[in-house]
């Protein structure tokens, strides 16, 4: 049994790639939902579905979220009434978040609700919220008041200064059902290339998951989302050294050490392996640049092989 | 400056004809909400819009609710899902609730909105939610549960026995913004030709209504949706018989009597005018079908005249 802590593109590129190296009903991912956001009322869970389009092979591959072969009816025609559209979403998308708004009205859990969506969406692995709790992360700008992440990351494009981050709700929240389960029995718990603050950081803010991580931690590999100092996709390098830390595989170490056993980083980064080890961190290097399934599967092989 | 108590389909259908005859600007509509539901976290009130879409010549003319030239691909994908489908919602229709939804969360009010949508869909009258306050119209049925409206009316297609109607959240309402100053300065107040029960009902039910009308009563002018005994569309008919009153014109006249000071009946029920009269209850004749603009125009015209 593998459980994998997943964000959003780069932990949907490698779950889809480990599908490919074992069975799918082996495969636990525990999923950060401090990116869920409301907006016209719709619940809206970025991270659970870039992940579940992914495995169902349906996502936009050009953008790497939303659905392919998408159309823009509602969000055109919200559009013309001045309504909100920074955030865009597609038609078919607006589905899952009608789905998923109703149920849980109704009164079911996210973690319920998402396994409903899931099978609907013929994803095979098990896809867990990291907790059905409300969590939300919080950015607090230099030069402007703090906002929410999905504000952050679409609207601003985080090309904007955070002193701070916080995840609301946390002190609240408790992991879904089955995760901590997923953990205890994992084989290998493999930490996505997600970024670190914003993607990892809220189901470490859970409370009992560092803990409970930090006793499981020879079981642990981390892919780094810091190549050659730079998020490939999104602000993970920036959100880095905003919290005090390199941007690189070294600044990853040092703010995984705690709880990772091994950290897996890209051939680019070779040199730094030796300084990765310093930070207490056992190092593999790879080639982790996932531009095709093939090369995913192959990056899920290493990591699987990583723990004994 | 004219004031019409309006539901849905009958309601938009006068208003429309209303706008030929004079200044959209010296109109206020004032609408039913009871119908109002929040289905998919979205709040979606269906009178207010057949009555904007109507008279923003946008209706789908086969239906009389919903958008013409309307697009399914949201409800296609939400079938799939297996999530509720009972009440359709086109793609951009659905932008219509989406704005709303938002605005309402952002703290704006009911009214403010409706007429945000209004200029929006370049509506010239002023449309008025009867309140701003939640007001639910519930059913009990006979052999059943007490439902919302709209699960009596769409999911089960009217098509059932009903004990009793009542109108959640009534007590606690208030009129809405502009609502009893529009009654106030009108010259003629105008009941459109809708459910005098779940349509005409809930706007009664707001505290302070019924009494503001009954002072108001001689220049109070209603149209029967009952022809011929019949309800031209929806169970008009069928609730003022499970209410106690006989489904004719002469049941409309008694139900509205204590309010209404004029009625105007189709040619079809002239035999009956006397009886209306015996209600204490004026009565006109006059063809009262709306199968066209031009038509509901000349019924509007009669309407208005109908008053010194």
């Amino acid at each position: 049994m593998i459980a994998a802590l997943a964000g959003g593109v780069g932990a949907a590129r490698l779950l889809r790639g480990m599908v490919e190296v074992m069975p799918p009903s082996d495969i636990t991912a525990i999923v950060n939902t401090g990116d869920d956001t409301v907006l016209h009322g719709l619940h809206i869970s970025p991270d659970l579905d870039t992940v579940m389009y992914t495995l169902a092979d349906a996502i936009n591959p050009e953008t790497g979220w939303g659905l392919a072969d998408e159309t823009w009816r509602v969000m055109e025609s919200l559009g013309r009434l001045g309504g909100v559209t920074w955030f865009n979403l597609g038609d078919q998308d607006l589905a899952t978040h009608c789905y998923r708004t109703q149920r849980l009205s109704e009164g079911a859990g996210l973690g319920q609700v998402t396994a409903e969506l899931a099978r609907s969406w013929g994803v095979g692995i098990r896809l867990v919220p990291v907790t059905d709790d409300p969590l939300r992360t919080r950015l607090q700008l230099v030069d402007g008041p703090e906002v929410g992440f999905q504000e952050y990351f679409v609207r601003l494009h985080h090309d904007v200064a955070v002193s701070a981050v916080r995840f609301e709700g946390a002190e609240e929240a408790r992991p879904g059902p089955g995760v901590l389960e997923a953990l205890g029995t994992a084989e290998v718990i493999v930490v996505c290339p997600s970024n670190p603050v914003v993607s990892i950081g809220p189901l470490l803010a859970v409370p009992g998951m560092a803990q409970h991580l930090a006793g499981l931690r020879e079981r642990i590999v981390g892919v780094s989302p810091i190549i050659a100092g730079a998020a490939l996709k999104g602000p993970a390098d920036r959100l880095l050294r905003e919290m005090g830390f390199e941007s690189s595989v070294v600044g990853v170490a040092r703010w995984y050490a705690p709880w990772v056993g091994t950290l897996v980083i890209d051939e680019a980064d070779a040199a730094l392996a030796g300084a990765v080890e310093s930070e207490g961190v056992r190092c593999l290097v790879a080639p982790t640049i996932m531009s095709s399934v093939e090369r995913a599967a192959t990056l899920s092989r290493t990591v699987l092989d990583a723990v004994g």
